[in-house]
C-alpha cells in the first residue's frame, strides 16, 4: 500500500531580529539586533518543518519568492530546489555569478548570487528534511544516511568585544545587553575562554581577530596556550594580514595553532603563506562555493574548508563538499554566523553524517541568549548530542518567533547587518578597512 | 509520537547463475552463465529490500561476512557500512588498495580490495534504501532529495557475438540460446542496432569493441551512423589501443563518436589522446573510485566518468562523484556490467536524481532473459520511466531466484566469471591479450 509523497500547502518567512553582543572584528563590530529568517513548511498531511537562514534585505526578498513557488511541490523534491530559487528570483541557472565586491556584512568572502540563492535554498532544504523526518518518524541525520558519530564537538568562539553597545545605537527598545563584560586584551579574552569552558566544557577555542595589531593577537594566543595547555587554538582575522604579516604570525605561533584561518585573502595569498610557513590554511573567505574550489585546491590554497550549510546550499551539498575535499585530501571543519537553535541542530546532524568533519565546528549560539526553540540547546562537555527524535528535534517557540518578528517590524534601522556602519555610529571617522589591514 | 528505527534481524545473500550470451570483448567472450549476488535485507517490522551486485568468489565471501555484521544494525546507518564491510572481511580503512593487476574478469580497471568493498556495500545499500523506501512509502529517489527527471535514457549496447556458445562449454544443464543470430561484421552491428531500435527505441548506441581491428570497427560505427544519422555514438575497445592507434581512430571518425570509452589505458595515455585529438575520453577503467580521481582530472585525461553504483559503493556515493565531476567540469555518463532487474532499478533510481548525469546510461540488460524480479523493466523510447512506487520499485520473484541459485549450487565451474578462460575453451590457443593489442 502506498500512499501519496506529501505535498508542500503552506511556506511561511519570517523575519526577524535577534540580539547579539557588540563583537568586534576586522570590519567593525556586530550591530545590536541581526536579522535572520525562519522559514516553515507545512505539509497537506499537517506536518510542520523549521528552517533558518539570513536575513538581510535581499535575502529575505529571495525566501519569499521561494516561498511562493515550493507551495504545491512534492516535500521530497530537494534536488530541484536551487534551480527554482533562480527562477522564482528571476535570474537563470546560467547567471555568472555577479556582485564580486568583498562581502561588507558576512565577512563570507565574495558576495554572489549563487551563495546568496544557495543559502536561502538552505532553509528550505533543512525544514523539508524536518518535516519529512517528523513525517517518517526518522531524525535527519537518518535521512542523510545515518549519523557516524553520537556527539558533535563545538569550539568556543572567543571575541573581542565591548561590554555594551554604543549609545548611539539605542533604538527605543533599548539595547541588549549581557553580563560578560570587555574582552580588549590577553586577559580578557582568556577570561572568556575561562567562562566558557567552565559553563560549556569547550576543549578548542577559535579567536576572531583581526580587530587589533598582530601583535596583541598573537599575546592572546599564547596566554590562551599557557592557560589551556594542549587544547587546539584557532585565530581567524579575515584576511586582515598581509602575506608577509601572516607569515611572521604562523612564524611566532608555530605548534600553538591548529590551522590559520583566513590569514589573508585569495588564492594567491593563501597559497603563499602555506608554501611559505607549511601552516594549514582554513577558510569561510578564499572558498564559499562549488566554483571557487578547483583553483584554489589545485594551487594548495586551502587545506581545511569550513563548511557551512547556508551558503553552501544545504544539508545535502554539505555532503557532497565533503565528497569533494576527501578527494583532495583536504579537511573539513565548519563555520558559524550569528544563528540560532534550527541551525545549531541543523548543523548538528550534517555533522554526524560526515565521516571527515574531524575538527571541532564553531558556532556563535553561545553569544545569543535569543532563540526560536522552545528549549535551546547546551552544550555540555565542549557537544551536542546528536538528536534522535524525528526531524531536527527541535520545537518551534511561536511567542518568541512572533516577539523577535514584531522587533524587527519595529526596527526597519537593523534590517541589513552591517558591522561597518555600526562601528561608524560609534566612532564616525571609522570606514570600512582596505584589506589587508596590517 | 516517535517509533524506533527499524532494524536489520535478516540479512540473506543468495549467489546465482544468470545466463548471458557469447559477447566479445578485449579479452574473450562472455562465459554462457555469469555469478551475481542477490542480497535481501529484513527488518525487525517484516519489511524487506533487495540489492544485487557481482557475484564472484570474493565478492560473495565479503557479502556473506558483511551480512553477518549488518544483523541487528539500524536500517538508516548506511554511512558507516564501508567500514563495517572492510572491519567484517578482516581489513582495516587503512589498508592501501592491493593487487595492482589488470582485472581479467570484468574489464574495470585496477583490481582492489576498496573497490570490492564498495561494490558489496553498494548491494547492501540499494537494498537498505529498498526496505527504508517501503517502510516510509515513499520512492529510493525521493530518499535521495528527489528526481530531476521523470525518464532516464538508455543507450542500446550493441556487441559483436557469436551466434551460439562453444559447445565445449555445455555443462548438463546445456547452453543458453537466443535468436539473435552473429554480428561479426558492420553489417552484423547495424542489423543488431536495427532490432534494438524498433523494440526498444534506443537513441544511442555503444558499441563494445577490442574485438577486430580498429580498420573494422571504424567501419561498424560509419555503418551505424549512416543507418542512424544523427543518433550519439561510442565505441569502447577497454584500452585496447596503443596512444597512436587511439589518435588514428578519433581522427578518422572524427564527430560520429559522441565521446571515446577506454581507448587505451592509464592516466599518460587518456591524456594522450585527448591532448592531440580533443576527442573526449569517457572512462570505466581509469576512473573508478575516489583515489583515482585527483591525478586523472588534474591532467585532464578524463573528460566523461562513466559511474557505476556498484563499484562507486552506492547511490550516495554516485551522487557524491557527480558533485566531484561538477567541480571539474567533467562529464558524467553511466557504466553497466552483466546485471538484473534489481540494478536496474536502483541505475535508474540515482540517474534520475543526479542533474549532470546527461547522457544516456549503458545497460546490458537486454541481452539478460532472466532476471529475479516479477516484472521485468522493458525500455521504451529508448528510456524507463523513474519509479514513484516505494522504495526501488520491484518485487522479488522467489522462483526464478531459488532456480538461478540453485544452478549456481549445479555449476561450479561458471563461478567466477573469466572471458579469457571461456575463448580459450573455444580457441585453446587464447591467452590473455597484453594491452594495447593493435
Ligand atoms: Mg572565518
Ligand atoms: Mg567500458
Amino acid at each position: 500500500m502506498s500512499r501519496p509523497v506529501p505535498k508542500i500547502v503552506r511556506a511561511t518567512v519570517t523575519p526577524i531580529l535577534i540580539s547579539d553582543p557588540p563583537l568586534l572584528n576586522v570590519l567593525g563590530v556586530h550591530q545590536p539586533y541581526t536579522p535572520r529568517c525562519v522559514v516553515e513548511l507545512e505539509t497537506d498531511t499537517g506536518v510542520t518543518g523549521v528552517g533558518e537562514t539570513y536575513g538581510d534585505t535581499g535575502y529575505l526578498a529571495a525566501a519569499r519568492s521561494l516561498a511562493a513557488a515550493v507551495t504545491g511541490r512534492p516535500l521530497t523534491a530537494l534536488n530541484g530546489l536551487l534551480d527554482l530559487a533562480y527562477e522564482a528570483a528571476g535570474l537563470t541557472g546560467d547567471t555568472p555569478e555577479t556582485g564580486a565586491e568583498f562581502d561588507p556584512a558576512g565577512l563570507r568572502g565574495r558576495r554572489t548570487n549563487e551563495k546568496l540563492m544557495r543559502s536561502v535554498v538552505s532553509a528550505f532544504e533543512v525544514a523539508s528534511l524536518d518535516a519529512l523526518g517528523k513525517t517518517v518518524d526518522l531524525p535527519v541525520h537518518a535521512l542523510l544516511g545515518g549519523k557516524v558519530r553520537d556527539r558533535v564537538d563545538y569550539s568556543g568562539y572567543l571575541f573581542y568585544r565591548w561590554a555594551e553597545h554604543p549609545a548611539a545605537d539605542a533604538p527605543a527598545a533599548g539595547l541588549p545587553h549581557d553580563d560578560w563584560g570587555a574582552a580588549l586584551d590577553p586577559d580578557g579574552i582568556v577570561r572568556q575562554a575561562r567562562r566558557f569552558a567552565d559553563r560549556y566544557g569547550f576543549r578548542s577555542f577559535k579567536l576572531k581577530g583581526g580587530v587589533f595589531e598582530p601583535a596583541q593577537e598573537i599575546e592572546a594566543i599564547r596566554a590562551l596556550a599557557k592557560a589551556f595547555p594542549g587544547h587546539p587554538l584557532r585565530l581567524d582575522p579575515n584576511g586582515g594580514w598581509s602575506v608577509d604579516t601572516s607569515v611572521r604570525v604562523a612564524e611566532e605561533l608555530g605548534d600553538l595553532l591548529e590551522y590559520m584561518e583566513d590569514p589573508t585573502t585569495g588564492v594567491d595569498g593563501m597559497a603563499a603563506v602555506h608554501a611559505r610557513t607549511g601552516a594549514l590554511m582554513a577558510t569561510n573567505m578564499c572558498v564559499t562555493t562549488f566554483g571557487e574550489i578547483r583553483e584554489a585546491f589545485a594551487r594548495n590554497a586551502v587545506q581545511v574548508v569550513l563548511s557551512d550549510h547556508h551558503y553552501w546550499g544545504g544539508l545535502h551539498a554539505t555532503r557532497e563538499l565533503a565528497a569533494v575535499c576527501r578527494v583532495h585530501d583536504v579537511a573539513l571543519s565548519m563555520h558559524s554566523n550569528t544563528h540560532l537553535g534550527i541551525s545549531l541542530a541543523a548543523m548538528t546532524h550534517v555533522a554526524a553524517v560526515v565521516p571527515n568533519l574531524t575538527y571541532a565546528c564553531d558556532s556563535h549560539r553561545p553569544w545569543q541568549t535569543e532563540d526560536v526553540i522552545t528549549e535551546p540547546h547546551v552544550f555540555t562537555g565542549g557537544a551536542l548530542t546528536v538528536p534522535d527524535t524525528p526531524g531536527l528535534g527541535v520545537e518551534l517557540d511561536r511567542d518568541a518567533l512572533a516577539a523577535l518578528h514584531e522587533r524587527w517590524l519595529r526596527l526597519p534601522e537593523f534590517r541589513d547587518r552591517d558591522d561597518v556602519a555600526a562601528m561608524r555610529r560609534a566612532d564616525p571617522s571609522w570606514s570600512q578597512p582596505p584589506l589587508p589591514r596590517w
